[in-house]
């Protein structure tokens, strides 16, 4: 350090030909387990939160002048904080943030809380289900993004790499014929996936939601529609589940989806002089295939600002 | 298998509610290694590369109807035969593809192409440098995002994860007291970053530029506004790096930075009856400060389109 | 490329000082997906097979000569054609690759054959559980390492990162009180870990082992001790464990254990005027305590070639 | 939580067939960063300290009796304290603790320690190198691991993940061709690894080795005859590697590799009408070869009791 500790006084760094845009900043993967008890039963909630603010901050930019920053760690302490009144599904909770943080600070103005919750399992022992045990469930990820633009808020919600695969009921064939196919048709092959996909709820009904409820019957839907259809192409099979979402979940205005084709290769076994009739597959990592698409409600536009920073398309 | 194979012929899955949006599908992450050489010296280029197509798609979802669906791994065979005539810039390859699936199927309107580069360094041995033999150089990886919308292209390129630590010079004061402060102010402090910093080219120019000398420039100015600022929040270095860029690159529209905050705690020593002027420091993983902001070129409104699907900003 | 191509013709690199000790070398991490078909009913098997070699290879290394040389593509060649006669559990196949590579080959003195296993769950629809369709079920994965020397077989099986938790039950007291600690004394706290558990199987019963009922019945052990057991200490758990599993399992002559202490900290929510009795916890990442121990049956003194290259400790 | 809280007195869990073998606990992971000032000038080194400790603690596991037990929280503490007063090489920094934890408590005989270090590079402005701004280094790992047996002092220290590949100079022929061969002999291929390499320090030795010299060129020969060998096998190389450090190294006993073979596939462009002459490569991620080898001074035979739990071989 030098003889003299430089000023902390703000000030300006100016541009004839720069200007501040976009911008949002906090604390982000607060990883938070909250337990419940009732008696000596206990639920345990295990929450992924992060939070960024945005509104009238551009002096912290241009000025280095914190008088508007809420530290980020003043964020997590405040995600802790509230917290401690109960958690309840990611969705509430985030909301429930977004509230907080545009009342409280004038200058906050809108902002974006993510809140990942991953799953844990009673366990259950000879005598039962356990009271306080718990074993973690699939690698799921149940995954909300809530934001809030002065009083409009958009919430989307979803699930991140719940994997499939099944090992027939699933074609390709017809596709394109050129200089560069060297594929060839396939009627009968194994279709695997890591589904990703995110619903956008209507906003005015998104406080009234049983956030639980839909999620449970999205993912029913997903995985129902993944094992009966009988597939001609993955763009095919998310439609599929789409259009029963959108159907059955008037509260939800648009699906996305961005799911990898994780391939699976028969082995070609003739030069050891065997047959190999869909027995042994090789599993690949890269590449891979990748299908993006949105299904949204006829006549109900999709809304930029919900999915700006939610990004379901890779 | 049945015994009567199902049908492979398209048929509509169709409703009454849901309709498609946005989608795009292709081959993700076709990691590709191009050898030049010029006698027995060589050069190589390590890409990964993903294409993704837009277009008249939809019956591939609706129907089940794959007459327009070039297979994503025909766009893999595709990246590798046109990297046979040289790969040049991770730029200048992307807008090739882009060319070559707009042009080549009516019915591609536009797509993206994203190409990560690795960094490889000429071994230097006691002969000098090698011919043929390379190490990787640093972790940081070097990645472009090529869109097409009909005719126009969007080119957004950047540095992905340059992992920069000063031990002086950032000090974080003045910041909000409230209830829900309890960190202390801090005159100086050690201050470390990932640097994700995606710039968005001028569509005039975007063809014309010299990629590889904008890339070290931008990295240069990164790198420079880093070390010799005093900084009084994370925010005001990235917004004077942005300055910088924006000044000196006239082909440069706009900059995003997307920079956790990776926390350096000083360690109470005193319990052992030390003290710890700044020394000793524990590296915390999470959660962490998140620090995301466009800086964009007076009277050039940002564009949307070249920014949907590069995330800059979680 | 030069005007001359260098000799591939063998040559010994001699050394006064140095010579070849322990080594092995094969293919690694071999993802095959087996499917069995019962009618229309499928099983899958989703399998990670390592190969490598041991014997008398040292020409490879000190000439260049790859006479005695299985290529590493030669064992998956091999590794995928002995799968189309069926996989049954992770040690047989291991045990039959063994069994292969040294009868094949007179110079294939043993080897090493690692195999992961990661589950799959049949998908219940409203029509029941579905033939061939399926979702991947918890992150754990079942891996068993096999090792041959001459006629003898050593067979180590276990659970990786099966993740558990208790929310009481737990307590951690009466440790050593010096100058480092600053650690309260806790009489109930979170528990939780990523049980990483490895047993070796006594060699003369380990070809007539059920190796499922095995893994499931000492997976059960180690939910229910972990659930049951008030804890004094994770050592101690760990014991109770290894204690049933020995008494209860003949088959065994030695479990180890390697186990994280995922920490999960009470934040101190006095700052905001609230209390927080173990309501709200923070879940940190890094550091972490970790415990390893092995417990052997008396009489049986712990076999280091079934440990060698089967890392139970780091 | 229950009425009555359950007791926190030791007790034994006793068993008539198993008992506790090898154990060893601590702390795992402390990110350490340690900024030296030399004036204005800095220096920073970047630590992540595992420290373990064996001796008699039985009880812990048997009885739940924690008076023996010097708290992992503790071992972290000790870590940051014994920083305070600079970290040396991780060699030294891990030797040190070593001394430390046997001399401070009676029952601790042993341990483990393991030092990983990450490169930072200074940075440098048109000023010329900055005082105390820094860039991350290359994606390698040093590494050491200590272990105490009593008076007996263990050192292996290496390099982790030294990425290379060479474009030309590497030949695979002359290998098993049987049934199961299907690979056709290579002349000129490309070669690439991540090299790990791990040597033993002579005990009588080490603690006079000038550490950060003997790693530095260890790297260069590394480099070295990894450029300049033309390949017949990478067993060949990874042999040429290691006759050069046991000839040049007389401190060191013993170097072991755990090397994967990271394949780059020559893309078969015929069916595009084009030639491919080592010009355009798939670099493919898995399976990969895995070559691993000890390779040892004569005279001296490998000491078991330094590799036991540093897994130079998976």
């Amino acid at each position: 350090m030098s003889a003299t500790t430089p000023s902390t006084e703000p000030y300006e760094i100016a541009s004839e030909v720069a200007e501040l845009g976009f911008n949002q900043y906090g604390k982000a993967e607060n990883h938070l387990v909250h337990v419940r008890r009732d008696g000596g039963v206990h639920e345990i909630t295990d929450f992924t939160v992060s939070s960024q603010l945005r509104g009238d901050f551009a002096r912290v930019h241009t000025h280095g002048d914190n008088a508007h920053c809420v530290a980020t760690d003043s964020q997590k302490n405040t995600i802790f904080s509230l917290a401690r009144d109960g958690v309840s599904t990611p969705e509430e909770f985030a909301i429930r943030l977004s509230d907080h943080f545009t009342s409280t600070y004038a200058w906050v103005t809108g902002g974006r809380w993510q809140v990942d919750q991953r799953s844990w399992e009673r366990i259950v022992t000879d005598d039962g289900p356990h009271d306080h045990s718990f074993v973690r469930g699939g690698k799921e990820v149940r995954r909300t993004v809530v934001q809030r633009d002065g009083d409009e808020l958009f919430v989307v919600s979803g699930v991140v790499d719940l994997t499939v695969l099944k090992s027939s009921g699933s074609a390709f064939v017809g596709f394109v014929t050129d200089k560069y196919r060297t594929l060839a048709d396939a009627t009968d092959r194994i279709m695997s996936t890591d589904v990703t996909a995110w619903w956008h709820y209507d906003p005015a009904r998104v406080r009234d939601v049983d956030h639980d409820a839909v999620y449970a019957s999205v993912r029913r839907i997903i995985l129902t529609e993944f094992a009966e259809l009988h597939s001609l192409a993955l763009q095919q099979t998310l439609w599929a589940m789409a259009v029963r979402v959108i159907e059955e979940h008037e509260e939800i205005n648009e699906i996305r989806f961005s799911c990898p084709n994780n391939h699976h290769f028969v082995v070609d076994l003739s030069p050891f002089g065997q047959e190999n009739p869909n027995v042994v597959f090789y599993a690949a990592d890269r590449p891979y295939g990748l299908i993006e698409a949105s299904i949204v409600r006829k006549g109900v536009p999709s809304e930029p600002r919900a999915w700006d920073s939610a990004p379901a398309f890779i």
